[in-house]
């Protein structure tokens, strides 16, 4: 076998889907947040797709390529797709009188659910649909075949847990903890830098898969720079349900990581019903 | 909105895929004749691939797109793919120097566990890899954008059951059978001309999708012209099993279609063992 060897492998990073399905603890049932940042957002989407996309990057004889990192299982990703093809769709007839065809590709973790993903699709749907499976900080598409790369509330999630935050020997040791709120300032350090790290794969990746003048569009979570984080107003709700996760692990024994999850979609359930 | 009608409803096929997972009844483990086909059919599809691809109609600075037809939850389909790459990849070995990047897309219908397939994907493949949710009787990609259509053992599947043999005012009325085997010629030619309706669909579909030059591979079960259909070796199967089917339908009030899918399961399990 002489051919080229595979840059996919994902072996390095933690899987950690959101909850699949459409139950009643479903990311598609939970995700309202997600979907109003979303909707928040659209105006300046739509704004940078009229003033900074070059459609010369894509003749429309052509197809235009859409990839959404971190799409979970709808319905947010739709909306947020259907948004970003209208506004394209505008621009193309405005500029040019017809319009690409245009092909979207839904990523998110290998062990997303995409069949909840793929059942939930419009079926009067204005483009081409294909499920990519794999990590957002590896390569997951050819060189230069993507038009726009779009990410809303994905990357805040790290790639994995910073080593140093559950190593007792670290400076970084985060005992009893599972966030970097009121923790020691080398805690934050350890989790900042694991964040630099992903964010610099991720945007690695995509130089080298997204067409020269195509567009990156990232929706993230983030706070000031002069805000400290023991002031973050999710402070709180990280104390108290780590503090009840951390007594839940010495119960059952589970494993930490799989509490962190829990913890995140408890925040915004809370911040949503505040 | 004014984007461009969708055309990929496929409102109008029945979904009916393989058993999803890997448990002892699915897909995965009981498709050795499936993976006896591909193994059989390789060199013919390595000698097409050496002999009529054409690799001015993909620059290896551009991406080689293939897509399986009909994929099911693998490992064939895996097997198929990386022995297309392979061939392709020795091709431009010996004709250009350098190879492309592939990007290779699984299709099959909404309702196919792409989870499973997903998570089953080979972790070195030389490949980017897409999964591609709808029935191939459809439009399923944007203009000219495959190099290879391959599709293997499964265009035998029918978008539906011909209308007329469940219609008891027809001549081609299949009462108490499941198949065209030992029953009335009118039934053979409903269930015939089913068959041209659903491959010209495929055909037109890929007519548009293919770029020109590109190949389109089929592997498919068949009958030569001169054999009736009371001649074929499966006759027996289809009676007893249809016979079967037809009982427990009786019994259970169960949709007829449902059994359908079953008896062709059995039937490759017993031809398999004896």
């Amino acid at each position: 076998m002489e051919v080229v060897p595979s840059k996919t492998n994902s072996s390095t990073t933690e899987a950690i889907p959101m909850n699949g399905g459409d139950g009643r603890n479903s990311y598609a049932n939970n995700s309202s947040l997600q979907r109003f940042l979303v909707d928040r957002s659209r105006s300046m989407i739509d704004e940078a797709i009229a003033n900074y996309l070059d459609i010369q990057i894509c003749p429309s004889s052509e197809t235009f390529r859409i990839a959404d990192f971190g799409c979970s299982v709808g319905p947010n990703t739709f909306i947020a797709m259907h948004n970003i093809v209208e506004a394209i769709h505008l621009k193309y007839r405005d500029e040019s009188g017809s319009t690409p065809e245009f092909h979207v590709y839904f990523n998110d973790h290998t062990s997303n659910d995409f069949n909840t993903l793929f059942v939930s699709l419009p079926p009067e749907k204005p483009y081409f649909a294909a499920g990519v499976p794999g990590s957002f900080h590896t390569r997951l598409f050819p060189k230069a075949t993507l038009h726009i790369a779009h990410s809303s509330t994905s990357l805040h999630w790290l790639s994995q847990v910073p080593k140093e935050v559950s190593d007792i020997n670290s400076p970084a040791y985060n005992r009893g903890r599972i966030h970097y709120t009121d923790a020691k300032h080398q805690v934050f350090e350890a989790y900042s830098a694991q964040f630099a790290k992903d964010i610099e794969s991720f945007l690695h990746a995509r130089a080298e898969e997204v067409v020269c003048g195509g567009l990156v569009i990232i929706t993230l979570p983030a706070n000031p720079d002069d805000a400290p984080p023991s002031e973050l107003r999710t402070e709180s709700l990280f104390d108290i349900l780590g503090s009840c996760l951390m007594d839940m692990a010495k119960t059952v024994r589970a494993q930490f990581t799989h509490f962190l999850l829990v913890c995140f979609r408890w925040e915004e359930f809370v911040l949503l019903n505040a």
